[in-house]
């Protein structure tokens, strides 16, 4: 028998605790090993709970039983987190999470301490909610040389885009909706600017590519800057708009790496991936293109990937998974403006400085509104370019919206 | 370094070799350690090949070598592949391959083999393509209790349903274009007829619910009896016809799986899974619902598959992986005729009988045929019953076409 802590009682520290509870059986036969969840961590009182007996508020009397094998992270954030998180390793314990904040920050370190103490850091639950995804990219594309990652990484902007879509109504008003349905938070930044996502994409940056890249030095871009205009017209194209986190490789050892709406094209797979689910694409060189689907949010997803992610720390207590990467040089990440791609642009500026910037393009009108009839905007596609390139030929103009395409 | 062997220079043995070659150094860095393709066994001559100074013929050679540890069978059938992997086995080593129709057949054995000599027998590549899939049911659902699993395993039926629907032209035209173009095979009854869908439904429902299932054993309905005025009347109702390999626990310890047409809803993910693409659905009781995509055949989505195999047992030379089912007993599975669903009618016979047999129906009709102006046939779908009590309710009854619907 293996005896594991769970370190906060919460959302998803509570999934698993339940998890661990209903699958006792399977999770048994799946580990070789009988599981128990000895410790729970919180500072708060849980008197109703069936795990009231097992609850402690003191974090040393977890790290100090040498019982406890496997550690579950699941406070959030990087302060007592961290703290916790390294104590533990540090104690020859495994340690499982689902904080993608620290992982995203931390993450080179603490799989170094797990390294020198032959123990695992194991953060599938981390990216894509219950989606398998760290697992597969490190096991399963292990013949490929992985050339893209990019994927919908967060369920809250993914449900307020899809209910734009669908119902027509301003981001303003869904997000009111989807606050008072529980898919934002009452501070709904981390989740709306993109900053979610962003830690995603560079966890997943991190493993493809093997260097660590800094959630707060890549561009990230929300969603509170999609209007219905944009979604309307981009339908017309055959689009539709999603929040990306995107990652690639490119000449000469470099990566770029970014978040930020993009326009789809309704014939991809990716674009089918609706309100709170997430799905996930990567590119390799022998495999082509793969694509993970699933629940990327919730109590029982979440628990899903940690419980998996438990099972198998119980199954390498003496074999060290591989897993990590390196530290990355400055200049590694090139920047987001620098990599060119198709844009989307909606401006208030008139055709001539239109076509003086652009050259000739297919504008997207409203319907009875025709070039010449003094309509009050302009949108169209531009050919491949850099944001740089995009923002000097826009110079002077008054630009509405601008968007990638995918 | 570790010396592998591979067993068959066909497309998927060709394959491998070359993915091993071109990747070489992610994969020696995946792997930690270098890997050699040391033998290549085939019949036939290969001069100009790069690989011409690896070429054997005789099986005895990789087998007597203890240098080789991995021995990748890529010969396909259940002859000389079974004999070999059966050798390799026996001899210590362990077997990675893509053959869906010995895994699906001896699975059980030749794991209980490799389990005796505590070696590895790993078949990524046989369900799928290089989509990760049984790596992902083992080791990432390991939380959960499946469910169910479901999905498009098969390429070749999936690229013709496709081209019906798109391109309106009847299935034998279709099937003729895809042979000439490569996408299906000179005889293509395995592919057509489903049984390459049963083998790989019967090696996912082995693994996610634990017991031996016989692919000569289950229902098996291939694509040949879908027309275009199915496709036309699926799309009124707002589905489209795959094939689908199914299997799902029923309660008792029982469970069933089959390979059928489906309509499956538009709105659905898998339903956009379209042309020689493979999507398989798994639904956990903690995940809820995920998806895996992409190219499910193929000279270099298969042989990505295979060689992770490989990095993966190179990892495991000494601490075996957890993969394995029981035998299972007589009634294990349930017939596919005897689980409930709704199904999707065809039929000459007139409005009368219909009623008499499924009460107050809502019909699916031409434009332009009008009930009363004499319709050649009516098709619709019915309410939920296994298929014999449909049997029995259309006995006497002109039935065209039967389908599931998801």
């Amino acid at each position: 028998m293996v005896n594991i802590a769970i370190l906060g009682f919460g959302t998803v520290g509570s999934g698993v605790a339940e998890v661990m509870r209903e699958n006792a059986q399977s999770i048994a036969h799946n580990a070789a090993e009988e599981i128990r969840v000895k410790y729970i961590l919180d500072i708060r009182d849980f008197p109703g709970s069936p795990f009231a007996d097992k609850m402690v508020r003191d974090f040393s009397v977890i790290e100090s039983d040498p019982d406890v094998r496997v550690v579950v992270e699941t406070i959030g954030g990087a302060g007592k987190a961290y703290e916790f998180t390294k104590r533990a390793l540090l104690a020859g314990k495994s340690v499982v999470t689902s904080n993608k904040e620290l992982v995203s920050t931390r993450g080179h370190e603490l799989l170094e301490i797990a390294k020198q103490r032959n123990v695992n850091y194991l953060f599938e639950a981390s990216v894509g909610g219950g989606i398998p995804i760290i697992r597969p990219i490190t096991q399963c594309l292990t013949a490929n040389e992985i050339d893209e990652i990019y994927g919908i990484l967060n369920g809250t902007t993914n449900y307020i885009l899809t209910r734009m879509i669908t119902d027509g109504a301003p981001f303003g008003e869904i997000l009111k909706d989807a606050q008072r349905l529980g898919y934002a938070e009452a501070d709904p930044t981390a989740d709306v600017e993109g900053y979610d996502a962003a830690r995603k994409i560079c966890i997943l940056a991190d493993l493809c590519f093997g260097k660590s890249v800094d959630p707060e030095r890549i561009f990230v871009e929300g969603i509170s800057g999609v209007t219905l205009e944009d979604v309307e017209y981009a339908r017309r194209l055959g689009y539709k708009i999603k929040l990306l986190g995107r990652a690639w490789r490119l000449p000469g050892g470099h990566i770029t790496a970014y978040v930020a709406p993009h326009l789809i094209s309704k014939t991809s797979l990716l674009s089918n991936v609706d309100g709170v689910m997430n799905g996930i694409v990567v590119h390799g060189n022998a495999l082509g293109e793969c694509m993970f689907y699933g629940a990327g949010a919730g109590k029982r997803p979440t628990a899903s990937a940690v419980v998996a992610d438990v099972i198998d720390a119980v199954k390498h207590l003496k074999a060290r998974k591989y897993l990590g990467w390196d530290e990355s040089e400055p200049g590694y990440v090139v920047d987001a403006g620098d990599v060119a791609t198709r844009w989307y642009l909606r401006t208030g500026s008139g055709l001539e400085e239109i076509g003086r910037a652009f050259g000739r393009v297919r504008l997207i009108s409203y319907p009875g509104e025709y070039p010449g009839a003094g309509p009050e905007e302009y949108a169209f596609a531009t050919d491949e370019m850099t944001g740089r390139e995009l923002s000097e030929k826009c110079a002077g103009m008054e630009v509405r919206s601008r968007f990638r395409i995918l």
